[in-house]
């Protein structure tokens, strides 16, 4: 049986990679946003930081856990790697710009996964956790915006955290017929990776309200 | 005595088609306000949503409880109904804003009295519950104009939050020579409603600060 | 001993008046930008309010602790006390902007102690301590910032959030080699006020990322 743990040990270091690479990915999109909007390095640090941590931050709190990041400091040292990064490529990042997109899509649909399982763990019924786990993969950028004092882009275009949503319904379905919960969060993950390339291929966008008729 | 039992219920009920009604009127306005922002769909019920639950969260999280919209998936729906309300009546809506200003200061009332009641339950002093109150009332629209880009409306202009501080005071001092705690709630409630519509019927205002002489 | 005793209560005390000098402090700079952005008085206390004690309650939402100003009403009363300061010597604040100058930065230092000792109480690691500490410092300025809907100033200008991270740095190191936690609390604070002096009177900033070239 010692294979058995060996692969449980191999898939734990599997998800902790995936993490880390959605956080630096995450804090890199912060990080850039930041430098285009003339921040200094410490404002490019915290816009990044609060990218990648934020939603995590807001779903733990409302869970009542220790916010993750407190926990194990590597999330602040991506971040740090993430801004020399920056700094260092800074002249090749518009070529990377694919590559980024599949890393923040990764980044997405691990965090909503883990926000997913966090909340069952605390009991909660899967509407919670599906709100939770769109949370902790969307809230980062929105407060990412609020902080750059810009209307968060995710409230006007794009499929982003809907993603996220379609992932966790996915989660709910797959979880009744699938013993395997390994499988569950992987197809879920997968989901979410697939809307969210199809959305962005094919330009999908959620309908807008039409506008009040002005009665004046 | 089942009547009692029964007029109970009945106070129960109206409670919370009160509070249904308050998170109806709150989601309309955050979901009207981001229609005139062009934001999709999903924008759009997230602003209703943060307008309608943002300050019962605050206060929840303050008074380390949980969330109360993670209990009852209820603000959700209702969020939902306003969502299609707002796409379907887009036409009507401007002819119905004194309606909705009734809704809205009746939730606000409302919201106020809970976020008392929440927050003297749990043991602490009076002048930390007029605060909860008026957070609970005032705090989802502040989040709003956050999200929305703008600064927050109550900052500059009407009487919205000092209602919600009036209804506090008079709960306290009707609570020291009333022994009966509904008519107690009832007064506080009315005495927010009052408030608003006397200050938005008279236009009146709190004094703004003049501005400092420019030395240079 | 009682000499002794009387010290430590000597020593509360100065602490006290540090924090409330502090909370002055703050809410006078929260204060007047909400006077120049032309809020009515209730917008001017509530900016006020957030700017000196929206820190601490961001670290104590973190550290899953009573928000501290739910505990006591000083924060309150000198938030008040500060709004009738603005309002009464209007004419001559400008005039005063060193003496604000010195009491935010004592405020900032002091605040900055505070957030430590509270984080290491709760047994986190010395790294957890130094970004509370400097959360409980700088975050309400950001609060502040959002809340006037402009983009937070210290993300683009001067030293401030560095000097609680310096302060915060200091402490650990002096903890290792000082036995009396008071003198490497006095060492702690002081670099913080030193650095943020030396950084305005020297005009000392951080770097900014060079923009990324356009390749259009």
């Amino acid at each position: 049986m010692e294979w058995l743990t060996n692969l449980q040990f191999d898939q734990e270091i599997f998800t902790e990679i995936l993490e880390y690479i959605g956080t630096f990915a995450f804090a890199i999109s912060g990080i850039r946003l930041a430098a285009s909007k003339d921040f200094d390095l410490f404002g490019a640090y915290v816009i990044g930081l609060v990218t990648a941590i934020g939603g995590g931050t807001i779903r733990d709190l409302c869970l009542d856990l220790k916010p993750f990041w407190m926990l194990n400091p590597s999330y602040m040292i991506w971040t740090g790697i993430a801004l020399i990064f920056v700094i260092v490529f800074r002249k090749y990042l518009i070529k990377l710009n694919n590559t980024f997109f599949i890393f923040d899509t990764i980044g997405l649909a691990l965090f909503t996964v883990v926000g997913i399982e966090k909340t069952l763990d605390c009991g909660y019924s899967f509407w919670v956790a599906i709100i939770m786990g769109t949370i902790t993969g969307a809230a980062g950028g929105i407060i990412r915006d609020i902080f750059i004092n810009q209307i968060p882009l995710i409230f006007r275009k794009e499929i982003y955290a809907i993603a996220c949503i379609i992932g966790g319904i996915i989660y709910y379905l797959c979880d009744k017929i699938i013993d395997d919960i390994t499988i569950v969060q992987i197809i879920s993950a997968l989901s979410v990776v697939l809307t969210r390339i199809i959305a962005v291929q094919y330009k999908i966008g959620l309908p807008h309200i039409k506008e009040e008729p002005n009665t004046k």
